[in-house]
């Protein structure tokens, strides 16, 4: 049997750890951490290191018209392969395993069976996908999304960044606009390796997470319009504050996540007051309310509940509340297969596993779409990400990497 | 009887308005307001024409050393006189009347004495005090402070303003450090005709506010320290949101003072977060919370109702919340006589008229402390102030001159 044979064999803790500091020093920033924003020159270099690491494995490499860089083991073996990988770019502050931890994990899979002499019975594909993150160019995991065909190649290379150049210009401009054709040749499934960025695993002291979906997204901005006064000379009755309007939404979005239970989480990350005085009645007030819920009816009901409130409030208090749509995402399911598996196999060594959903967006939800699909968690110190103090224990990364590497064996065949 | 012989006798309300015209001009803005900023060019103009009118009257001028600006007829009548007056600076958005109109009806009850030939049986004196607003130096009131020995000369002069310029500094530059001694000599009674800057008077269609007394004021920042967290991955349970702390501070605040009810009124006009970011729980929040009563008692007990409040919250959520009093006066009560004379003249003269607190300092508090004092109010149309849309109705002015002038001769006899 494959999965007896192959319960053997184990990733090279060292030779990942080494991988993921050398791909930190690219765009290193302080506290240890790194600035690879999409399609900058450190993008580049860290593209560079990845295309080299994949040529030292014999890998045949491919890069296609938006970027995204994929190796495959066998060359020369066109069926659809098993893929891992993740992505290269971070965030302006970011941690070190975020994305990289994919990639690296995908290639040290392929290492560790070539090593061991060992052929799977289909090719393995290791891929860095671009702009994940969307800190420079929106819509985040733009590549993946492209290669699955949910986004055309040319409103891809359109899409105008922070700095105001496109994502075509920024892709020549570091010489990783490829011949590749989107969309991209489908894999037999999809595997991505990734910190949970979350507290939830550190906090069960479970060290691999089954990531059975990520939650659907509706973001919300809300402009409230009151009525400025003097602190001093309007008396409450006679007010319309749109301050306190920000404010009884922002409570009533906590209450009811609260009251909804299971996966519901909402986010008041963002109000600003006008005039912003501390003896003035605000004029206008805006704010955002951050929605999720892994289950889509569960989400469409709090998007209704919390419409309902404010309009109700806008009513009451007198206020004109103008609410808008910024981001709409539904649920994604994993494919239940892959997920079982990762349970088994984590049971089977020994590691704690828990079944959880993902709170971010990854680039194995636009696989998805298109193939069997699931993604492995390890746990994120104090639930941090998207900061340099990032951090994962190497026990858990070896864990991590060890599970993705059985469930790549047991699924190629 | 003096107070029967004086019913005859109106102000004209022409040359009033006229006066309020002109000062208009002086410094004036889009939409018919005025910019003249404490000891700026444009309230040295401002002063320049309060000085020509008080000239023009035959009054004796009389500049203090922190640039208060007084004039007292019959020149030479060196007893107590009974003193009208206000300010002649404005915030940088200022309409036409605060300030203005409580300087220019205390010039017209005496041009119309005089025209009357009605010598009254103490002096009068009619006073522009020195930066009310507080817009540019701290604290507000502060000419009027100095004149009662609230605030020594010294002190005063050395308050740096917005601009990185000292009191003493700007008011040599526009020529008005006077060689008259502060404190200032004690009036006989101080009367401050001023425009309500609130809604009240409007909405229940009287024309005459008998102002009993100025609220206390509390002002209180908070500053709010929980932890950042992504907010997809965060679960509702395990976060320590300083965002929510903001809101449900600024939620309790309003419920408090309707449930306190009488005067209490609370604001919160300033909310920042940091990141302030859309899909970010907040790492921090920092709010301003101003909370007014004219009743002492009512006051600090809503103080005390919110720092428990706000105690109990940072338990209950974990967060770290500072708390720090930047601002903290008791409330004034005015001269029972006085006020009891207000509405029983407005009454005589069949004006409507309400007994009120005033929401806003001024400068007739700062006089409480050494002689009877009391301010009349008249409507803000809409509760507009501190906004070049100001207005009053011409009428209104006439009978709120028309109160002072009246009070003016009963008082001085």
């Amino acid at each position: 049997m494959q999965t007896e044979g192959s319960a053997d064999v184990h990733i090279d803790l060292n030779r990942l750890i080494g991988r993921l500091d050398e791909l930190a020093r690219i765009g290193a920033i302080e506290g240890g951490g790194s600035c690879r924003l999409a399609l900058t020159d450190a993008d580049r270099r860290g593209r560079d290191r990845f295309v080299g690491w994949l040529r030292e494995l014999g890998m045949a490499v491919r890069v296609d018209r938006i970027g995204n860089v994929t190796g495959t083991w066998p060359p020369g073996d066109e069926r659809p392969p098993v893929m891992m990988g993740s992505h290269l770019d971070t965030v302006a502050t970011g941690g070190r395993f975020d994305g990289a931890l994919g990639v690296l994990a995908g290639l040290e899979v392929v290492q560790t069976l070539q090593d061991a002499g060992h052929r799977p019975g289909r090719p393995l594909a290791v891929g860095a996908f671009t702009n994940e993150e969307g800190a420079r160019f929106q819509p985040d995991m733009l590549g993946s999304l492209v290669w699955v065909g949910g986004l055309s190649l040319p409103d891809a290379l359109a899409q105008v960044g922070t700095d105001g150049c496109t994502v075509g210009e920024a892709l020549a401009g570091i010489g990783y606009a490829g011949e590749a054709q989107v969309p991209g040749p489908t894999p037999h499934a999809f595997v991505e390796l990734h910190v949970e960025q979350g507290p939830i695993l550190e906090e069960q002291g479970v060290d691999i997470g089954a990531v059975a979906g990520v939650q659907g997204i509706a973001w919300t901005e809300l402009h409230l319009v009151g009525e400025s006064n003097h602190a001093g000379t309007c008396p409450m009755r006679l007010r319309h504050d749109p301050g306190y309007g920000a404010a009884a939404i922002a409570t009533f979005v906590r209450d009811m996540c609260l009251r909804l239970g299971g996966g519901q989480v909402g986010t008041v990350g963002r109000i600003e007051l006008h005039p912003n005085l501390i003896n003035v009645v605000p004029a206008e007030a805006t704010m955002t309310v951050d929605l999720r819920n892994t289950d889509a009816v569960m989400l469409a009901q709090s998007r209704r509940e919390l419409g309902d409130f404010v309009a109700a409030l806008a009513e009451r208090e007198g206020l004109e509340i103008a609410s808008r749509t910024v981001a709409d995402f539904d649920p994604v399911e994993f494919d239940p297969e892959l997920v079982a598996r990762i349970e088994r196999i984590a049971e089977d060594r020994g590691q704690g596993v828990r079944r959880m959903a993902s709170g971010a967006g990854h680039d194995a939800q636009m696989f998805a779409r298109v193939c069997p699909s699931a993604m492995i968690f390890v746990p994120s110190r104090g639930g941090i990400s998207h900061n340099p103090a990032e951090f994962t224990e190497p026990h858990q990364l070896q864990a991590g990497a060890d599970v993705l590497l059985q469930l790549v064996l047991e699924f190629a065949g």
